[in-house]
């Protein structure tokens, strides 16, 4: 079936607001969750609620946490999230920084105190959507190796950027430093089928095929080698060091003990190309730039060059138009909330 | 033989002039590429001296190259390197960037009508040892596929950060996009070796494992897949379009055609902790990170856990001790640098 976005943002922002959330912050939550749905990011979507839920419940999300500014200047901020949901703290942030820019050209908004932000490209997007270039990273609990360790040592980070491409809107690349989401290795796992080499390590520190490792300690692997690795520390040192937040195993594996807070660091950096570069059409020009890419010879069995975030973009548009559709994970994710919140889940009542 | 480093300076400096070069800016080349042979970087070292010898003589390069400030705010600048080298257009914008920041917090600084300019992590580096975190990128002439391309699309873009980090100094993390460098393949086809699958793609787009087809047209293939062009994409936004330089196909291969020039863009962003988190060491805290890091259980067969420069790091200590080796390919070059300057290449004056 595909739910009404509309109603289904209701239900979750209402649920929300049972366990103790502001309406304000309840329906940013929603919004935030359900767009990785529509964008097809479902591992960053509405699945994500009970475990709001269960760190509302248990303390390790303060419902009501108020924001500080630890320090401010014309082009920075650094914020302190009071141990808050980390999706209204990072909007928060992000805002901050557009307006920032616009003022200063250049500004960069740390957050520390916070926690799990859903997906990291949305904040990119909030400054592209402001005609500006934005970057958004935020740190994670340790579940990757470091390259050279065998075992987990540093977070599956993600980090994005986005920029304004005129008729195709805009360009969003949202990634994590794994070779592969933990979220395949479990659902291989759960088929009961052997993943490829080059994924995965024991708890040893072993290279394995068995994805039944991963749930028993093992690392995933960094993607492109020492490069994802390298990239992973940028953000462990632009978001989480900068922050002054957790480092490495000081943060704590929310999934698996709710209560446990994060100290999660995000950063977000905005650059506003109308002082940088005046009168200058950076967005026609990125638009250019992809029509060119588009043009280019494709290799065999190739049906488009695409841009990051393109795929992304058709799925939401599809959602918009048609309603959403959720795979039984997140549906299954959404009954349990409901035995969370006691706000019943009515899937017929929320249909297009 | 070990080479002198400061004979060494001293002999390309003076190489440098004879083609018109300033002393300063001479001096400025010299040093930036003879760091990165010292770094063990040999690809981004002198070897690159007759490249730019070739564009100083053809025009290709403006040796008298007056800087332009087209834009500039507190936190920002816009700069016009007027054709001339890379290099100390870049060292005066990492140096603009330092002092932005230091006094705003945060600074970008990007260049427009730039060149070559070695290895970026240089220039990421000088913010690191300004105790800042800095990030360099630069754009470069397409020689690797998007995804999707059968044929060559985009620039092997360089990207760097660096860091402060106590007694590690700093880490300097220096990529470029491709699972690997060209030069790994060339040297593949001087031998007569194969490579494996997952470097190369024909001229038709199909993969291959044959080194010759690089120098018949063939694109490198980005590292991690969507994940490399994807970052590649971020540098020709980033140093591309925000400085309104050249973009994929425009920017000319001046290895080939040293008269093209190459309006080649770069990007530089600074950030002052002391202004962003005061009263917090940033560069003790990442030398907590790399100690926690090194303490981890290793992997089979690994002597050690590193961070990204180590390495280089180390065998920079080693060449400032102990004198320079140079691979035979950069002294060729360097002996055709003394055909084309008539400064005379004699290696045992330069000795250590």
């Amino acid at each position: 079936m595909s739910y009404s976005i509309s109603k289904l943002t209701a239900h979750c922002a209402e649920s929300l607001q049972c366990l103790g959330v502001s309406r304000d912050d309840a329906e940013a939550v929603a919004q935030v969750l359900i767009s990785a749905d529509m964008r097809g990011i479902h591992s960053h979507g509405c699945v994500r609620l009970t475990g709001y839920a269960a760190c509302l419940q248990s303390g390790g999300i303060a419902a009501g946490a108020q924001y500080r500014l630890l320090s401010e200047g014309r082009a920075f901020a650094l914020m302190d999230a009071g141990r808050g949901l980390g999706i209204p703290a990072t909007l928060h942030a992000a805002a901050l920084a557009v307006k920032k820019a616009r003022d200063a050209g250049v500004a960069v908004v740390n957050v520390r105190n916070s926690h799990h932000h859903g997906a990291c490209g949305y904040y990119a997007l909030q400054c592209a959507n402001a005609g500006m270039v934005g970057l958004c990273m935020s740190t994670g609990d340790p579940i990757m190796a470091a390259t050279g360790s065998a075992s987990r040592a540093i977070g599956n980070n993600p980090f994005s950027y986005a920029a304004p491409a005129g008729r195709y809107r805009a360009i969003c690349y949202d990634i994590a430093m794994s070779a592969v989401a933990a979220g395949k290795i479990s659902m291989a796992a759960d088929e009961g089928r052997e993943i490829p080499p080059g994924w995965l390590l024991d708890p040893l520190g072993r290279p394995t095929t068995d994805p039944q490792q991963y749930a028993l300690g093992g690392a995933l692997v960094p993607f492109g080698g020492y490069k994802g690795y390298g990239l992973s520390m940028m953000v462990e040192v632009l978001a989480g060091i900068l922050s002054g937040a957790a480092l490495l195993e000081e943060i704590h594996a929310w999934n698996e003990d709710p209560r446990a807070g994060g100290n999660v660091g995000h950063c977000i950096i905005a650059i506003d190309p109308r002082q940088l570069n005046p009168g200058f059409d950076v967005s026609a020009r990125a638009e250019e730039m992809i029509e060119r890419l588009k043009a280019m010879p494709k290799a065999p069995d190739v049906d488009a060059i695409r841009f990051p975030g393109e795929l992304e973009q058709l799925r939401e548009a599809d959602a918009l138009a048609n309603g959403l559709t959720l795979p039984p994970a997140t549906e299954q994710a959404l009954r349990r909330l409901a035995e969370q919140t006691g706000i019943a889940f009515t899937p017929e009542a929320l249909a297009q």
